[in-house]
């Protein structure tokens, strides 16, 4: 038993607990830089809120920007020439609301602005660049996530993305975990149903990736296996009444523990193609990591048969299923969720082409395939997308 | 679902990892104020050698105090004046090594020592003295535990004594959790067998306790399963073959979960009763953990029978037993553990006499009988340690 774990200092998770931001921010500094990833946190009052709370507890701040798109490399750089033309000072941090892409970029902008070696993030990033590393502090940071998905709000890393070239990588420093989480599922209530559903998927994807990774530790293996016991019965509920409180706490809950998960053991197949569909067919991650989650849980199978076992054994303890059965049961059970909160079941269906997939399969081999549990050669990664078809 | 969750930021587990304690101290800072909880790790050369990697890290380092027993009062503000003299300034840590006793030491001089508003600590504990909270963050510190045992190494608190008059009570803020956690197995093989077997039944007390006490949280709860499951198969092994790598790694890991789980969400009545039985009787912590776990299990059976069910159902998934059988069977496990490593039934055993009782009653409430799962009365307490005797 070998591991590093990291995970951020302080969760404050709750309903109506956005209430609280105020005093939690306050812990942090005296200004707070706010970055957001959604036009409508502004329409609905949110940001309005957040200002008037922060303020009420003698935190001043700064909306710096509104990103709602998945970040580009020129959104990360330009941010942080707000952040540093704000004339950065002690007692600064950045509040990052929004979805995963919202948090990404804030957590990105907050290692930039104090890190200047280079003025762009570009030199910066796993396998781009000039491979610099951050060598000073980040700015501290309160996150707040407004969707149940990805989990960024407890992940060491950024994902950015480009254009010419296309690319998507990851910022990705220990130091860039948020100092602070505020979690509250009354937030996501306004994410629409195909959006739960996506960015749920994101979540389950995320705690069976890294539950059966390769570099798999205990703590979070503990983490993922309350997740998907609590997000597998939720997330159809959660797409299908919005308002549902106790599958909208569940899937935000299982959506943190995710991040922890995957920021300490790494994630597999599904995350390592999801951002080539990302680049080359314009999919969203979390659209992309579902379509392709019963392929890698198949495609897994034979070297974790004993783990899908004992996932269905935590889940459904009256179940008395041999290894086999179980296992197989797990892979039915993510199938058939799909279905029912209309998950396409080919890349066809998302306009992926069979021309495309030799840049598919070039574009799948980042941080996230090797942390695959069985190598999958290029060839076989083209049968299996073929197979998507 | 509400929480808040806190953790060390930063966790690095894994046997003959005592070797990176060098570039891990490097990252808190220049100089190491080093406290000590055993005179045999200065025999045995475990202070030296970290001395040694310090400097070969470029940290400077100096042993300020080495308390081999439950830390006093008077030790917390002794020590705390030593690290005064020696001049603090910034790039200053403290590093906790050793068992429970020399890291709540640890933890509560790094935080005296930057809170002067009383010179003693007795003002700052709960129930006692003048109830002062802490305003400043204490020193950033690394624990290391050297025995698998109370999970001080992940706590918020320090558990401080007194003779006269006799208490034994909690500093206690959520800043006093470690910064950084190194821990390495290897270090507790040293410890003899009857101190093997009191400090890992208080890790298995503190993981039953806060897996069902009133302050149950998510988070601690999928620690506390994990934790269980490695811990009753093990602590018998590390009793009877110190050496034996496994069953020490499976002990480290339960206890720093379990001290994650009880900072998080309280215990019950067996850490109620326990510092009584230290004040009144002597008895060591975990010995008096060990001894009331059973009938803790045995008193809370009405409220938490599922609770019981769901552990004994993870731990053992190929026993098929209804609820009642499976709660029942926890309690039996946890008792047959006790026999095999010789704890012994009775409080009689332990000198405790009747006369005692009355005292024994009124020092059992503190912060840790308010997490159990239900109220016990004086009277009904009074009966379960008659019942004991
Ligand atoms: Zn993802
Ligand atoms: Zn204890």
């Amino acid at each position: 038993m070998n591991y590093d774990f990291f995970s951020p200092q302080q969760i404050h998770f709750g309903w109506e607990r956005f209430n609280e931001v105020g005093q939690l921010a306050a812990s942090l500094g005296t200004r707070a830089l706010i970055i957001s990833g959604s036009r409508s946190l502004e329409a609905n009052g949110v940001i309005h809120d957040l200002q008037r709370l922060l303020s009420r507890a003698n935190v001043t701040s700064e909306l710096i920007r509104t990103v709602s798109n998945e970040p580009l490399v020129s959104d990360v750089d330009l941010t942080t020439n707000i952040l540093h033309h704000s004339g950065i000072r002690a007692g600064d941090f950045v509040i990052g609301i929004g979805g995963g892409s919202g948090i990404d970029l804030a957590k990105a902008c907050a290692a930039m602005v104090t890190n200047r070696e280079s003025d762009s993030v570009l030199d910066y990033l796993e396998g781009v660049g000039r491979g610099l590393s951050l060598t000073q502090a980040p700015l501290p940071m309160l996150a707040i996530p407004t969707t149940a998905g990805t989990g960024s709000e407890a992940t060491k890393n950024a994902v950015i993305s480009n254009h010419s070239p296309a690319f998507k990588k990851s910022l990705r420093a220990n130091q860039m975990i948020p100092d602070l989480v505020l979690c509250d599922p009354k937030l996501s209530c306004s994410v629409p149903p195909h959006i739960t559903a996506q960015t749920g998927m994101d979540t389950i994807t995320q705690l069976l990736e890294s539950y059966i990774s390769s570099r798999a530790k205990p703590i979070p293996q503990a983490l993922c296996l309350q997740g998907l016991k609590l997000a597998l019965p939720a997330l159809a509920e959660a797409v299908e009444d919005g308002d549902s409180r106790s599958s909208r706490e569940n899937m935000s809950h299982a959506a943190l523990l995710s991040g922890i998960a995957l920021a300490n053991s790494g994630l597999g197949m599904a995350h390592g193609v999801a951002p080539a569909l990302g680049i080359h067919c314009n999919i969203p991650h979390g659209l992309a990591c579902a379509v392709m989650l019963p392929a890698t849980l198949k495609t897994n199978l034979s070297v974790r048969q004993k783990e899908y076992a004992e996932i269905t054994r935590f889940i459904s303890p009256e179940l008395s299923f041999d290894e086999t059965d179980a296992a197989q049961y797990l892979i039915d059970q993510i199938q058939a969720l799909n279905n029912r909160i209309k998950i396409p079941c080919t890349l066809s269906e998302l306009g992926v082409t069979h021309s495309q997939i030799p840049d598919l399969v070039a574009s799948s081999r980042g941080n996230s395939m090797s942390g695959n549990p069985r190598e999958i050669s290029d060839e076989e990664l083209t049968h299996i997308l073929e197979d998507l078809l």
